[in-house]
C-alpha cells in the first residue's frame, strides 16, 4: 500500500502511568504502553500503525510527555487523532496533544534531547497516596549539596559507572546539557537533559545524588565515580515510580516541559 | 478485661489512598481502611482493638489526615505505634503520627470541626497520572467567582438541598466556619471547614460550584440553593475521587493541615 497512498505524519504527546504498564515497549506477555497506543491509533486510521518513541521508558516510569510518531494514509484532524486515541486507550494513558506534520518525522531519531524529571520524597513518613508517583527517602534530603555534585557530570562524558549491565547501546558515551536539583512542592526533583540516556541512567544518577543529600557521599563524588567507568563502585539503581519522561525536543519545533503533576 | 487493667487512649493520623477502599467504615463483604487499621492495630497491641473516627468518608474519597482513636490496655511508645501500624497495614493506608493520651478521647464525639478539600483539575487534556486524585472539569474554572459564590454557606444553615437521599442524620444543619477556592499548582481547590458534614455535603456543594465556575450558574446561586432544601434542586454528586479529609479540630489540640500531595 505505501507509495499508492499519499501518506502522512502524525506526531502525539502522550502523558502515561507508568505503574500499570511493564514499560513502554511492546512485549509479547505483558501490557505495554505501546501496544495500547498502536492498538487505538489503528483503529483511529482504519490500518495498522506502527508507532516510533522517543524514549523507550522502562516498566513502572512515567511520562507526562512522551512523543511517537507514525506514518500513515489517513487523514484526521489534530483534535481528531488526540480525543480518537484517547477514547480507546485505558484510563493510564492519554493524548496530550496530536500534530499532523506535512515532512517526514521519527520521534526517536530525529529527537535533538530528552529530559527526565526523578521525584524524591524525604517526608518523615513515607508518601501514602503518592507511593508510585515518588521514592521516599526516610533521611532528609540536602538539595543543594545535590545539586552542586550534579554539576560534574554535564558536558559529554563515558557514562559506564551509570550504565546497565543490560544495556545494549553501542557507546557509553552521552552529552548531559542541563542538570538542576531543586526542592518544588516538598519534593526533591532531580531535572535532567541529555541528547540520549544509557539504560538505567537517569535511575543511577538519582541514586548517586540521593547518597550527597543524605550525607553518605561527599566531594567531587560524581566526577570520581565517572572517572572509575565501573558500575560496580556506584550506588544500586534507584527505583522506576519516581521517574517520568517530561519533554523531547527536535530541530524544528520545541515543546514546553510537561512537570510531573505533582511539581506542577 | 475492661476495668481490670489500666487503659490508655491512643490517637492516629491515618492518610489513605481512597480508590483502594470500599470506603472507612467496615463491611463484610469490602475492603475497608477501618478493617485494615484494626486488624493491625490489634496485632501491634496484642489485643482486639476496635477504633473510632473522624469522618466517614465515601468509598473513593481520600484522606491526607483522618484521626482514628483507640482504648488499649498496651503500652507502646507514640513511634511503636506509628511504625508498628504502619507496618502491617496494605501500602494504600499509612499512620502519619501517633499519639498516646493519659485522658480518655474520642476521635469522633471530640471533633469539634472537620476540614476537607475537593480538588478540580481543568487542565486541556484530563488528567491520567493523576485520574483517581482529582475530577476533571472539561470546561475552565472561574476560581474567584467560585469563592465569591462560596461564601454564602458561611454560617448554619439546613443544607438539606445538598444532602445525599441516604443520609441517616437527625438534622440537616451544619455549621460552616470557612470555605475558600483558589487555584493551586494549576488545580482548582475547594476548601472547607465545618462542624461536621452530611452524606455527600463536601461532593454536592463542589458540583454546584464547578456550575458556577464554569459559567452555567450565576448569582446568589448557592443561598437560593440552599433556600429550596430541595435536593434534586441543586447539580447532581461529584465524584469522590476529588475529594480529601485533610484535618481534624479536637478542644485539647490543633492539628496543622495536610494539603492533598498535588497540592502541597
Amino acid at each position: 500500500m505505501a507509495g499508492s497512498k499519499p501518506q502522512f505524519t502524525v506526531a502525539l504527546g502522550v502523558e502515561y502511568d507508568g505503574s500499570a504498564f511493564h514499560g513502554f515497549q511492546r512485549q509479547r506477555h505483558a501490557a505495554s504502553v505501546q501496544d495500547a497506543l498502536e492498538t487505538a491509533a489503528s483503529e483511529v486510521a482504519d490500518e495498522p500503525v506502527h508507532m516510533a518513541v522517543a524514549g523507550r521508558t522502562d516498566a513502572g516510569v512515567h511520562a507526562t510527555q512522551q512523543v511517537v510518531s507514525f506514518a500513515t494514509a489517513a487523514t484526521r484532524s489534530p483534535d481528531g487523532w488526540r480525543r480518537g486515541i484517547s477514547s480507546l486507550t485505558p484510563e493510564t494513558v492519554g493524548v496530550v496533544w496530536a500534530k499532523a506534520l506535512d515532512q517526514p518525522f521519527h520521534a526517536r531519531f530525529d529527537a535533538l534531547w530528552r529530559r527526565y524529571i526523578y521525584v524524591f520524597s524525604d517526608a518523615p513518613t513515607p508518601p501514602i497516596i503518592h507511593r508510585r508517583l515518588a521514592t521516599w527517602s526516610p533521611a532528609p534530603l540536602n538539595e543543594e549539596a545535590m545539586n552542586q555534585a550534579a554539576q560534574d557530570l554535564v558536558g559529554e562524558h563515558d557514562f559506564s559507572a551509570f550504565r546497565a549491565a543490560a544495556c545494549q547501546s553501542k557507546s557509553p558515551w552521552r552529552r548531559v546539557d542541563a542538570i538542576r536539583v531543586e526542592r518544588c512542592n516538598g519534593y526533591v526533583a532531580i531535572d535532567i537533559t541529555a541528547n540520549a540516556f544509557l539504560l538505567h541512567m537517569v535511575r543511577n544518577v538519582a541514586s548517586a545524588l540521593r547518597e550527597v543529600g543524605s550525607g553518605n557521599l561527599v566531594g567531587a563524588t560524581l566526577r570520581k565515580l565517572l572517572e572509575t567507568r565501573d558500575r560496580t563502585q556506584a550506588p544500586p539503581t534507584a527505583p522506576a515510580q519516581g521517574l517520568y519522561l517530561v519533554g523531547v525536543g527536535y530541530p524544528d519545533w520545541q515543546l514546553s516541559v510537561r512537570p510531573p503533576p505533582l511539581l506542577a
